[in-house]
């Protein structure tokens, strides 16, 4: 079944050590879509302004992404500059210009509806809320945030959590959120307000995925060129929601493996500027690399390996 | 067959946001030991002072460690303060004094010399070479370090690494050995100059292994209380070590089980002060932490699924 995705279409200029990228396609929508329509088509609702390069989208278009639900206004694009540095593990924003984008009010076009999947990208919870309530009967709604919603607009977030299944932050976020250092904790706070699973996603160290009573880890694939890192979280996120959508479950063994194909596809966003890698990407290497994922963490306990000698 | 452990054996003052422990047995050689005697026999060698409570070594006796290789001398043994931040991830040193550690010079027991695993515990690296000119025909050498040597005996360090099969470092120490960002690509500089295996240490993000052509990933446990990170990674090394030595192999699979270990050892070490959770652990919670580490890391592929369907 599709999956809703609401969220930010960019522009990005980015500069890592290995190259700068001048204007490319970006956003939370953009990057999630690219990796979702590997597993099942993503129906997309953003604004972009008149400068926005739209037939650059076609890629997605062709992989089953439904653009209708991206309005088009007089004015600017989202636009976001930033620069790595040496380590790849931080950055400097050198610009942020929201255009357009600063008085986006999310209208879910009728044929969008009835998704019952939907992935609220991180914008304000405000809006979040009111993607919600255009949906008929979501029956999985994920959802990211930023520091910037927990700080400016917590009381509609949390109150949001109520009508959210799956929360997706990274770990600084997660903390941040229930105000608790320990992940653990911290996730557990989340789960009471609402949310069955919360993902926090940890960077180049994977994602860990809370659930009652059980937790799953996917490492981060460890990759010799990290070009970009920009997306890698929504990429993942992208591939999570787009392996379950896929297959129409929540069973804790379908989530496991949308944890690994959500590192898999954060793995590949990396690779190269904005959503290059993603182009020219084929199922086989998708199912080698979760192979690879598989070998980096499989093993059997000598308990096992005792009973089967 | 016994690993012969030449590492600190100190006393620590330690304050954490949940309590005080003053002057408590502390020391790489120490913690080690307690996690690698769960596996296998462990002989000690290191100095203490004349202030040292030797009886409370006691414990780690009756484990199956052979303490005749401590040298006690007069003076003041290895005393470590510091205090641990609220999120616990950072520490401040308070107190620093080398005691009898300072001019240590390691004297291996002629009992000890036949020893094939040999664990060198973070030391001047001259010492860590003088360890293994008085061992006969090590097997397995694994080595740790610190930011301190790679600055300040980086020749004898490097040179060091020609006679060690397993680096055991942390990430910020791989970064700084092989002054290079990505781990991947530190990782294979180490091995170019001796040893065939890195893990890298990463606190509560779990630690990777780096072998020829293939890498093992194993998670940090998720703890709802981590009471008092000290000696977390000296335990991780113990329980990586001791598992190795009672296989007597270095084959991939028992290497990932090795893995394991060390995380489920590193993990109790955190719950209690000094080495205190050692002592009442038992077999069975071992196995039942490394049976939690496999359902928090497997999974099938989706491919997998659809062959047996």
């Amino acid at each position: 079944m599709s999956i809703l995705c609401v969220g930010s279409v960019a522009l990005d200029s980015v500069e890592t050590p290995f190259g700068k990228a001048d204007r490319v396609l970006g956003g939370s929508a953009v990057f999630f879509s690219a990796a979702a329509t590997f597993f099942d088509p993503v129906q997309i609702v953003g604004v972009v302004g008149d400068d926005y390069p739209f037939d650059d989208l076609d890629f997605l278009k062709g992989r089953g992404a439904d653009l209708s639900g991206i309005e088009r206004r007089k004015g600017e694009s989202f636009f976001w500059a930033g620069r790595y540095h040496y380590d790849l593990n931080s950055r400097d924003t050198l610009e942020t210009r929201l255009g357009v984008f600063a008085s986006f009010e999310p209208k879910i076009p009728e044929a969008f509806r009835s998704a019952r999947y939907v992935f609220l990208g991180n914008i304000d919870p405000t809006l979040q809320h009111q993607v919600l309530d255009q949906v008929e009967a979501p029956e999985v709604v994920a959802c990211d945030t930023m520091n910037y919603w927990i700080e400016g607009n917590r009381k509609e977030l949390v109150s949001l959590l109520e009508r959210v299944r799956i929360l997706m932050v990274n770990d600084a976020e997660a903390r941040q959120l229930a105000d608790e250092p320990n992940l653990l904790k911290a996730s557990r706070w989340i789960r009471e307000r609402g949310p069955e699973i919360v993902v926090v996603k940890k960077g180049e160290h994977g994602a860990i995925l809370f659930a009652d009573g059980w937790a799953f880890f996917a490492p981060g694939y460890p990759l010799e060129v990290v070009f970009d890192p920009t997306g890698a979280g929504d990429a993942f996120a992208g591939g999570f929601m787009g392996y379950l959508a896929s297959t129409g479950s929540l069973a804790p063994e379908d989530l496991r493996r949308a944890m690994v194909y959500g590192s898999t596809m954060g793995s590949f966003a990396v690779e190269d500027f904005s959503i290059d890698r993603f182009r020219a990407l084929d199922a086989e290497e998708v199912a080698r690399r979760v192979e690879e994922f598989r070998e980096m963490t499989a093993f059997r306990t000598r308990e096992e390996v005792a009973r089967r000698a």
